[in-house]
């Protein structure tokens, strides 16, 4: 019996294992199909990165000329691979990544060079069995040093890559030194081509189609508080059931934008670490107030917690009865979308660089529909009502109020960003007709033809919201 | 007049200059204390950063004995460089950081060392003007590939540096072998040399004081859920005002601890993804279920997310008038203790890895007060209260329905983790007497004597709420 299901076993197994290898030409298939659209998407979604591919191959075939081209390998010999080494390290996808470490990479090794060209001289004065005893001690302190020193988070934002650097360099100068007799000849050709490596990154990571880290920051700033918008111009409808289509309200696109927003920190202030490296470019001067960008992300993160409230109540698929429904529906539905339509003004004044001029008016107009729902709730109306129906519909009435209070700060916080960065001042009418005919004005003052920053969910410029809702 | 002021505004000039060189030693001595007070703190608040400096410098002295002694030298010559480099970029925090870095390096080298020479060998097949137009081809098409692949995102979260490492070593291998005639030594050699450093890291991080990253993540979820848990738990009496000291009660560290966890994502990721380079270490075993972490991470988020908007509540400075507060005061501050001990409880299997036991329990005692809660709303009660005036207390109310439900949410998790990783199940006495000396039992089964992860806010472990609000 036992022998009879071992034997049985064994033919499944070997069923088991023909059938996976007949399976097998079919299943690379597919997986290689897979690979190619998902490259494709990769592509689309963000055509800049095969630009940066090709760009990072150019100044890697370029650099390498050093080994190619007689008289410059005469000059620099082997060490023309510290600039090969140089370039696939140093050249980042945007402009301020790439400079900042670039110019790390190029002071600390001056610095670490010059340090350790005196740590050996130092070290040579005590004798032979001295000398690496000195020199040993000098790596073990610094290298701890600056290990630790990396742990602090403001120069980890900024230094981080330098103080690698520091620590290779030193290393590498002070100990080559002790077999090495032209310690100044190898410090200063480690430096010339690395200087060429980085140079060359540069130049080509700023020539060849820029990749700007600001222009990339200002336009995610735009574009969540946009998304934002979307949720918020979306909301009364979806929620107060007046759009056409009920079905699966919480599967539309416009309503899941938001959630990118709700991690976007990570990515906001890295943009805005490299973005204090990059040289004026575009509309952008050199001492553009990219902190201030980081505030307006931060108080655009605060509204999004509140709308993740909103939405979750959106999804809970309680019924509101349509007798508690009319009575706060027109306010609710104001609120939002005056607050949506106070942030898509924002959005795209800070776009165009101009002031924001008509953001103020849509938040007073949500302040006076807010107000109007006080009164509504005061009023005698709700007796003959049970409290717990209430309920769902008075905490969405109230979350909205806090959304309210958060779109006012961010809309402070633009203007602040507008004095601080000059944005000009246009008339309301003007603006009113500049943000109508926005895309055009994006796709014309942009420096190259590739789209800012790639929406991840939903459509965050074309807002197809049903604007009747408001009317009601 | 104009000279005048003129005059005076030079001397004013003058004056100032003066002034601020009188200060400059005042300020010199303030900025070294701070610098120095800051280097204090952030030894303080992890002590292994400490260690981990003296862990960099001991291997990178060890791996320069490669200049020093003789017979070592002879071996390995100037490629004694790479073990150096391989230390300083290798060398990371955590112990899988480590490991992850260095097969990366050690894998990508030995792969574009291969292709590296047989491009080098195609390409001079094809006589001396032929070859540099060849391999320059090759480093271009290989570089340009290798980058656009480092934008996958799976790939970049766990394989970026070994692509960078790739594109490096192919480059360095084909490109030197066209003046260098002993390509396959240099391949050789700079391999060989890689491994020795990359050990060198390797054994040192995992010997001396290791810092895992899978216990630093189990750490970090744990210390999450208690970071809600101490707000839950303090929050009804916050909000009811039933707390002994009333003055500014968004001052309290326990109520502000949670909002660290609302950006954590980004840690919690990274932390996963060197854990899953880790060997078995301590009680984890080697595919011990990392990525179920980041979902109850995800769950502790959302959750968060609903807590911040309770947090805003509790600043917005809206006294609930009595009569409405202690209608619902009892249930509200059930539901919320509740909430927090099934997430301390939680928090405290999770961190001595048995089963949560009680936790269901304080999740239905929740639920039944949520049940009152309705109950008493539906009550007649409400008739004689002005509807505006309740708003507050009921949005209170409804949103921590919501909390409820996301605890009982993450509490699904922890059970899923607690069965995919084989937690012991303990009864539901023995539980509640671990949780009692929970602070014991982690300092015991610390492999080390260091503290976990660094509580940024708050006092996480040491919950001093005040008990009496649920007996009321």
């Amino acid at each position: 019996m036992e022998m009879g299901s071992a034997t049985h076993e064994k033919a499944g197994l070997f069923a088991r294992g023909w059938w996976w290898i007949k399976l097998l030409p079919e299943k690379l298939r597919t997986k290689v199909c897979e690979i190619a659209s998902n490259t494709k998407q990769l592509g689309k979604d963000d055509p800049r990165r095969v630009i940066h591919s090709l760009k990072v191959g150019l100044a890697l075939t370029l650099v390498s000329l050093f080994y190619y081209y007689q008289p410059l390998y005469n000059n620099f010999g082997v060490s023309a691979m510290w600039a090969i080494m140089t370039v696939v390290v140093v050249f980042e996808f945007t402009v301020g990544a790439t400079l900042g470490k670039g110019v790390n990479r190029g002071l600390a090794t001056l610095l670490a060079g010059a340090l350790g060209v005196g740590a050996h001289h130092l070290a040579s004065l005590s004798g032979h069995i001295g000398e690496p005893i000195l020199l040993g001690l000098f790596v073990f302190l610094q290298a701890a040093t600056s290990t630790f020193i990396r742990f602090f988070p403001k120069i980890k934002a900024r230094y981080d890559y330098g103080l690698l650097i520091f620590i290779l360099t030193f290393s590498l100068v002070s100990v080559s030194g002790f077999r090495d007799e032209e310690i100044l000849e190898l410090a200063h050709r480690r430096l010339s081509t690395i200087i060429i490596g980085g140079s060359a990154c540069v130049i080509i990571s700023i020539l060849v189609c820029p990749v700007w880290a600001g222009a990339d920051l200002h336009n995610l700033i735009a574009l969540n508080m946009e998304k934002l918008a979307n949720f918020l111009e979306g909301f009364g409808g979806a929620y107060f059931n007046t759009s056409e289509d009920e079905e699966n309200k919480d599967d539309k696109a416009f309503l899941q934008g938001f959630k990118s927003v709700l991690n976007s920190k990570t990515t906001e202030e890295s943009l805005a670490n490299f973005a204090r490296w990059e040289p004026g470019h575009g509309r952008f001067q050199f001492r553009h107030p990219w902190m201030q960008y980081l505030k307006v992300g931060t108080l655009t993160r605060q509204c999004a917690y509140r709308i993740e409230a909103l939405h979750s109540r959106l999804v809970a698929d309680i019924q509101v009865p349509p007798e508690v429904g009319q009575k706060i529906q027109e306010a609710c539905t104001i609120m939002s979308m005056e607050c949506g339509k106070a942030l898509k003004e924002l959005a795209s004044a800070v776009r165009a660089m101009t002031k924001p001029s008509s953001a103020d008016s849509h938040i007073a107009k949500s302040k006076a529909a807010a107000k109007s729902l006080r009164s509504s709730l005061q009023s005698g109306l709700w007796e003959d009502i049970d409290l717990l129906q209430v309920i769902p519909a008075v905490t969405v009435a109230s979350l909205l109020l806090d959304v309210v209070n958060c779109t006012e700060k961010i809309v402070e916080s633009v203007h602040e960003l507008a004095s601080l960065a000059h944005f000009e001042s246009v008339s309301q009418e003007e603006s009113q007709s500049r943000s109508d005919c926005q895309h055009v004005v994006v796709t014309v003052t942009e420096s190259s033809p590739l789209p800012p920053v790639t929406p991840e969910n939903g459509n965050p410029s074309g807002s197809v919201t049903d604007r009747r809702n408001i009317q009601v």
